[in-house]
């Protein structure tokens, strides 16, 4: 395949790549090579031609309720914790019903897709079938995703809490379930230390062993879940320490969403352990969580990326996501002039690469990596303006819709609206 | 004219009213009565039915720089002054081009009307027929505006400066022409006292006091742009003060931008002069600027409403506005907890009603009020899920899109879709 375009991508936190008007050949799926102009033995080929548009890596979330997605912008006046109990427990019981989770999931991914996110890492709710049918759906849509079944069996609504052995025994039979899968792979998903047992944690520690399985969590989200912590487990000094542990922090595969109150030992831990962690600012925001100190927390080297956690978070379209952290970073330098600001590059590198990390190659246009991508067109005023590529990227991150996305391509293949307007409009 | 459906606004910041499910009869444009059931003299009429829908007041938006639409979320690696040199006047520059200004402009009302802004304030560029042909675009729309062409004729680059007295007479003749219009009305409008000379600022007091003329303005946004006007003004103690002095502080009829570092004699000044202060939380994030204390100023009684401030912001959306507003005070919160965050329905107020005071009564549905409303659909699961009224409305603030909003009413008049859609895209 060959794609003629204008193509950003950050090879790092502090580099970007501007590819002005070049051809880009695609060979399996993955980014082989730019030409400035194409060498004769590709002359034959056809060219899919995207000359005054935008390409960019497609984006990657990594910290997704899929469950909540249908909830999100509710009941925001509460904190995290009252927050799950009033808005968040109630609704996630409702996926028993499967035709409540078949229809609320193509929404969460026709949404997805509508927008750019082409790969994720989901929590589902505590229901094996329900569980299932988002794989499913996943698997049919083209986008491709980390997904677990959540595992709470302490601290829970008698309406959504697990008897620890079945718990693991329904997590064990999904693992098994999704290698039929081409798209999803399994990730162990306790939803939080409070709501899980010393023997749930131990079971899915022993899960994630036997099986080479990543991992998603919470982490120091909210000051009263963290004193909550310490109150379950006085003899785990930190948080942090009681998901290692329980050998629920395998090295490069652990997701830990929020991680805003840390200690110095923590984030040595975090960095040792080579764990992604997920800057969700909006979330955090609605929330009143409190803000990680993004900026701080690269400087140290700690892995971060930027995250939605819908519905924690209002929307899941990452360009969004994107300008909060931004904005919320100026704030910050504002107050401590010491820490600059991130840029919109440094952004977008968070929300593509690094983030893609989480998947193999991929969130960059370097060879080799896998070619996901966006083709963005925000041209308003054709023959009054002609906007750079980067300015065209500056107005799809800041006021960005759907309808500027042309193509989405996963692994170089292009992905249609999944499951048709028509089955869920 | 009967509408039925589900209504809720905010008689003042600490009350809102939820009426669902009811009647609304709406005599000359005006609220008159809600009725849970129609007596019997309406009975014979049509009545319009959105039973399921969300019904609330349009939002005002009383900060808009209508020709910097085009330029949304361009060049915020720079803070306030940098900024309008580099990206923000060469653009106002392009409006001496008629066909430009002309396409512009439309986009910019179509965008206003497609999200729901229905009244707003606007700074036009300095150009004399360009800011005639945003009025009169403005009249056909349906869109009801104070405009005014921007005065500036020092410390403005060469392309972008008027010549004093050139500066007056046009804005006289605009403030006559606009006579002829209904939906517009003229408002004085030197974009801030940098770029406005002293013998400037006096010919356009003098022509607020001879048309009896509201003013707009930017003060205290960036504390560059504060030393900047110490340096020009050394005699006159604060910035607040320059606009007073030059007589351009109407009481009850004066907008004032951003607001942010104000002293505690400043802020005694703009209560006096019952000030509109704007709220513009979204630029000043982006330009760095600070952020305005607006809770501390509600309760200090000084009147703040949310505006967009585009494209000093990115985006023009109110409902963003509003969701970003009660972030950012959240925020604010956790630093200062005695200062407690902004709640929706107060954002909503600062939206609709206080911003709609500019206007006369408009903003809310009391008897008596303009019916300026929009007519809000949310529902997603429709059969598995039946959200209440005030369910829609967190979700049209924090994930709303144009496609959520079926009508949109000024004046109790159905507003089309302003020039049609073949006109401009």
């Amino acid at each position: 395949m060959i794609i003629k375009g204008n193509f950003i991508y950050t090879p790092s936190l502090d580099q970007m790549v501007i590819r002005k008007n070049e051809y880009l050949v695609v060979e399996d799926g993955k980014v082989k090579t730019f030409y400035k102009a194409l060498p004769p033995k590709y002359q034959t080929e056809t060219v899919i031609d995207h000359t005054d548009a935008l390409i960019i890596p497609a984006f990657n979330d990594l910290h997704i309720h899929a469950p909540q997605y249908i909830n999100r912008g509710i009941g925001f006046d509460k904190e995290l914790l009252p927050w799950l109990e009033t808005y968040t427990f109630p609704m996630e019981a409702k996926y028993k019903d499967m035709d409540f989770a078949d229809r609320s999931y193509r929404l969460f991914l026709h949404r997805l897709w509508e927008n750019g996110t082409l790969r994720f890492s989901a929590f589902a709710t505590l229901h094996k079938e329900a569980t299932w049918r988002l794989m499913e759906l996943c698997e049919r849509s083209g986008l491709k995703a980390w997904i677990g079944k959540v595992n709470m069996d302490r601290n829970s609504p008698d309406y959504l809490c697990e008897d620890t052995s079945q718990s693991l025994q329904d997590t064990e039979e999904l693992i098994q379930k999704v290698t039929t899968l081409q798209n999803v792979n399994y990730i162990i998903t306790p939803r939080f230390v409070p709501s899980t047992t010393e023997a749930l944690m131990r079971g899915l520690g022993e899960l994630v062993k036997k099986y080479d399985l990543p991992v998603q969590s919470h982490l120091s989200e909210n000051k009263s879940e963290i004193a909550w912590v310490k109150e379950l487990h006085p003899n785990i000094p930190t948080y942090t320490e009681v998901y290692e542990a329980f050998g629920l922090m395998p090295k490069g595969k652990t997701i830990m969403a929020h991680c805003i109150h840390l200690s110095e030992p923590e984030k040595a831990i975090l960095k040792e352990r080579d764990v992604m962690m997920c800057h969700c600012a909006q979330s955090n925001a609605d929330l009143s969580s409190g803000i990680m100190p993004l900026k701080e927390n690269l400087d140290l080297g700690l892995r971060c990326c930027i995250a939605s956690d819908i519905a924690g978070s209002h929307t899941p379209d990452m360009n969004r996501h994107i300008a909060l952290s931004i904005e919320l970073s100026k704030i910050y330098h504002m107050q401590h002039p010491e820490v600059k600001a991130i840029t919109l590059p440094q952004a977008l590198f968070l929300a593509t690469k690094q983030s893609g990390s989480f998947f193999g190659k991929v969130g960059s246009f370097e060879a080799g990596y896998a070619f996901d991508a966006l083709v963005i067109e925000t041209e308003e005023m054709p023959g009054f303006l002609q906007r750079e590529p980067f300015e065209k990227l500056e107005q799809f991150i800041y006021d960005g819709k759907a309808s500027n996305i042309l193509e989405r391509y996963v692994e170089g293949k292009k992905i249609p609206c999944p499951f048709g307007q028509s089955v869920i409009f």
